[in-house]
């Protein structure tokens, strides 16, 4: 067991990159790996806190920008922080919100000094520098923050990469400087698009920089799958081992394994919040669209494999009758069963790791999908 | 303490009609004077079963009209009854779909053999019968069935209404022939428009007939405050003393201290649940409307003097975030909040009668709501 910062690695697989470990922070140490529900607008959509503590969350993700814009830093300064605000004790990660306001386009325009952009709710002028985007984060009070960073269309050429990944290089260094509260991490993020040899060098210049933990960014961004899992493969073990690694906005369930396979220890996903409210649920042998007829007078849970609030108490019919009457249980009850079914799986990952079978869970794994 | 059937009746104030009693039903007793949040599709919308149970939801109602059209009572029956298919194990009562089915308008027509009318989903033609509006109930399983029963428009004409009343109480006959399962209660409602007498009439017609409880309808429909009091005080003491005496969908919170004045025992309304979706929430010192700006950076609980799962975890400024941000969390919590208002107001009431200081109890009830 080796400490470098607040990661501590307490063991690796033998037979690939999957990592053991655990995260220390203001609010509670997080096992990793970890999954990480998106807060966006400081509630993870459709659940209370206590929802999130019973499914066995330990740190969810919160959205600069949208925070940013409303209902404003400043005011939730004042209430002492986003934890308290929205009543979550556990612990909480920042986006920059370099990634929103680069999906915003037309609306934002990148400069040496940083991304200037129009709100998306009544298209204010807005500007964002690395100093300004740690600023908010603490007064947002998250435990973990994230750098700046610019992200890359994809696909892009390799001049335009190195331009925009020397940007964040230069933006990281920035954000370091301006980092005051030492209680809050810093997380850098490597970029370097789709070129190997770019994200390993871009992942060298962080590393000298130093931050408390590395995230992976500019993935699932419209690349092959397995473009994705290759460069997680190439940056992973260039990131230093006692520090944790995040790979950001990634994924499906197969990606969580994937990621854990080849060394990640964070994720995050809007995924099974947003795949709830459409009707799409996760099960350990496949995808259930709920309001398929075949459900109709289901009397099963969703998932017999699953323990969470929803299968434990309601059937496949009475879902399909409230997701077809677009009642607000729905999305409450499928919200529920989705991210329990992510946390889940992650723990169950964790339990592989140590015990140091994770090539048998993944199999299992993908026995029981194909399954069905 | 008088007793006959299922209705039992503690204590009566000296100072006016107000009653303190309890209703036994198969799925427990519960205490009256009681409000019953509506779960119109099966669910009160935004909330769980859970959540009704912890603020002291004791029965909740059912319509009949929505569960006939969607997913049908057949298939409700399969699951064991609606009690089953929600996870709601406390009392339920269904209404008759009567209601609703005038609520369609051109889309429903009235025969002396039942109401003809067309889905409003996808426009099937269907028909109930008062024999069918029994067995649909008696499928559904729910504690108390309601007869089905015509409603009068207002304003109506006494020969309209006189017609209307008579069909009624030919229904009425047939609903209590057609009805089998005596484990399921069933109330017969007064109509009679806003005609003292003929409300009069109608109670001792029904009356002779013979229910479990009995219901006041038709009010509530756009006639002005003091006719629906005039009219509650004019019909209650014709009903028979020991049943309960129900006011359908009935209303404010002035109106629930009103009806138990006047003798009523059981309450339903949308009120605080729609109310709660649109951001119009209920304190003990009047209507809060959370979109405001002046709650923007409000820290106080929506209301002090509330001890709700909301009130005690929320601050103004974040419900008012929520609700400008449109997150589904903002309809569960402001649900939770209204639902636990009404519940604890009866709560008082119940006590204050127990006490017989109810008009104390009204005198307070007022000063408080004038105090903002």
């Amino acid at each position: 067991m080796a400490r470098s910062g607040p990661f501590t690695l307490h063991c690796t697989s033998s037979e690939c990159g999957a990592r053991r470990g655990e995260v220390k922070t203001r609010h509670g140490t997080f096992q990793t790996p970890v999954f990480m529900p998106v807060g966006t607008q400081g509630t993870v959509k459709a659940v209370t806190p206590e929802n999130l503590k019973e499914m066995g969350a330990q740190i969810i993700l919160g959205n600069t920008y949208h925070l940013f814009i409303r209902p404003g830093h400043e005011l939730i300064k004042k209430f002492g922080g986003l934890h308290q605000f929205m009543n979550w004790d556990g612990a909480i990660l920042t986006d920059s919100g370099g990634f929103q306001i680069f999906s915003l386009k037309e609306l934002a325009k990148i400069t040496e000094e940083g991304a200037a952009f129009r709100s998306h709710l009544d298209g204010s002028r807005l500007f964002l520098s690395p100093e300004d985007a740690v600023m908010v984060q603490e007064a947002l009070g998250s435990d973990i923050m994230m750098c700046l960073d610019t992200c890359i269309p994809h696909p892009a050429d390799r001049k335009q990469t190195i331009e925009s990944t020397d940007l964040t290089t230069r933006w990281a260094e920035r954000c370091r400087k301006a980092h005051r509260n030492r209680d809050q991490l810093l997380f850098g993020i490597v970029q370097g698009g789709m070129y190997p040899e770019l994200r390993e060098r871009h992942a060298r210049q962080l590393t000298e920089i130093g931050f408390d933990g590395y995230a992976i960014g500019g993935l699932s961004v419209g690349e092959p799958k397995e473009m994705m899992y290759d460069i997680a493969e190439a940056v992973a073990p260039q990131l230093p081992e006692h520090h944790s690694r995040y790979l950001m906005g990634v994924g499906t369930p197969e990606d969580l394994v994937e990621g854990v396979r080849r060394g990640i220890d964070m994720f995050d996903c809007v995924m099974p919040t947003r795949n709830a409210r459409n009707g799409t649920l996760f099960t350990s042998t496949g995808k259930v669209v709920i309001k398929n007829a075949r459900y109709r007078e289901d009397q099963r849970p969703l998932d017999e494999r699953c323990n969470c609030y929803t299968c434990r108490n309601y059937s496949r019919a009475y879902l399909r009758h409230l997701f077809q009457s677009r009642e607000i249980l729905s999305y409450h009850l499928n919200t529920i069963h989705n991210l329990h079914y992510y946390i889940n799986l992650m723990e169950g990952m964790r339990q592989a790791i140590e015990q140091d079978s994770f090539m048998a869970f993944r199999k299992d794994f993908y026995g029981r999908l194909e399954g069905e």
